[in-house]
């Protein structure tokens, strides 16, 4: 693991950092904020999954997580979104595709399968770098994330429920099966056979038996891509009668940008510390 | 005026505009943000300056002030830190000269005088635009500032002291006359009399006699331009017995950048709230 930087921010460590990722067979990067906790005492880990055309680095620099994770004790990890280098297959031009938009799945497909294996590395390859490099209790994670990242976190949680205490989405593509911004990708990352795809789809995932016990979901009501793409209401149809616990709350005149994210962003955080304490 | 962006965030909003100056003579672009109190009444005026090689965008993104400023009921403005466009004389490879590095003065010298006029573009120009175009009461206003803009907050608050009630800076330039980073700036603008450039110089100014009751400065002690550019106990030095207060913290492992700043901008918004009231 190599440091790409580390800066001093209240009173904790916002670093980022690369290594050589064995699933996506190319160079990642991550930012990690470790709080002033961290000195004395393991901390529980919050996993922020960005959205299309997102780094690392969107959400450490508009995201204000800093203030309140320092306070409550939280690690925040902040993966990238996709493989990325020279060698890695992509589509330039369409910001849906390629770098930038993996998906957090695990691709099929050629050329695509050679690298987008992200499911592997957002839930294998990267939390035991974590748990290896920092001082963190991974015994308490939580995850959450923003638009793409949103659908990223849910079907984490639901594809693996007992590594997680505590989900939650800003804005989440909850069924990218049929949103017009995500169905041609699955289409190019997994075959046309659309059963592959409901792995990767929160509200399939729910209709086919995974459970988690509750969501928190807070949306945009001047979110461009409501309707189009991400259409909340759809997850609260397919959790009906399942046992699954959702907060969604619809916010009038905000939008899909980081100036919503950061305004509900505390919520979130204090959200996943009750659960992780 | 032109709206360029406008976004809701922490229940104000957050917007983004652009007019031509007279002052600059080119198109001017600067960020305001309202606070939710702005509806029901005019609110008072947070001026903050940039550094060097900002526009009004970086602490847009990174300083993390809406939140607080939502909280206390501040319209914080964001300028840009020098004339922009394809006319304006520049020194491109050179980031202490021209294009994002006014340094809050009105140049004398060709061919910066031409467009290089922020000293009265901030003090003159600008605000009159606020008071017209916004919820604003234009008798309370502060004016705060990093680096390059903590000089320009002090110089123009030492200038103009019947203007602002308050006025604070993360790791200012209190000497730019004679800091490796703006002495070369200053006789480019100003020419070869150094008696011009003591107008734009926080530590010359209270020398020659200007005053402003109180200031707050932080300022790290791992900034890599702390002994070079910054040097605040020169300011220290220069104030002493002309009954002006001076707040100075350094901070331990705290570097030049915005994760210093986001660390302590709800300190400087209380600061600034306290004495807008």
């Amino acid at each position: 693991m190599k440091i790409i930087s580390q800066n001093t921010a209240f009173g904790g460590m916002q670093g980022v950092y690369s290594h050589p990722s064995d699933a996506c067979k190319c160079d990642m990067t991550f930012a990690v904020f470790v709080p002033p906790q961290a000195v004395s005492q393991p901390c529980p880990v919050l996993w922020y999954l960005s959205g299309l055309t997102c780094t690392h680095q969107n959400v450490m620099d508009k995201g204000e997580y800093r203030r309140l994770a320092a306070e409550l004790g939280l690690v925040i990890v902040c993966p990238d979104t996709s493989p990325r280098g020279d060698e890695v297959a992509d589509e330039a031009t369409n910001w849906q595709m390629g770098k930038g938009a993996g998906f957090y799945l695990d691709a099929t497909q050629q050329p695509w399968a050679e690298n987008y294996q992200m499911y592997t590395y957002i839930t294998q390859e990267l939390p035991a770098l974590i748990g290896e490099q920092f001082r963190v209790d991974m015994s308490r994670q939580g995850i959450f994330g923003h638009s793409m990242g949103g659908h990223g976190a849910m079907t984490i949680a639901l594809k693996t429920p007992d590594r997680f205490k505590s989900c939650s989405a800003f804005a989440p593509i909850v069924e990218p099966t049929t949103a017009d911004w995500s169905a041609p990708a699955l289409e190019k990352y997994l075959g046309s056979d659309q059963s592959t795809w409901r792995l990767y789809d929160a509200c399939a995932l729910v209709k086919d038996g995974a459970h988690f016990p509750e969501f928190l979901i807070d949306q945009g009501k001047a979110d461009n891509f409501l309707d189009s793409g991400l259409r909340p209401w759809l997850f609260e149809q397919a959790i009906e009668g399942k046992d699954i616990a959702l907060t969604l709350r619809l916010h009038e005149r905000y939008d899909h940008s980081y100036f919503f994210i950061s305004t509900f962003m505390d919520d979130h955080l204090r959200w996943h510390a009750e659960r992780l304490a």
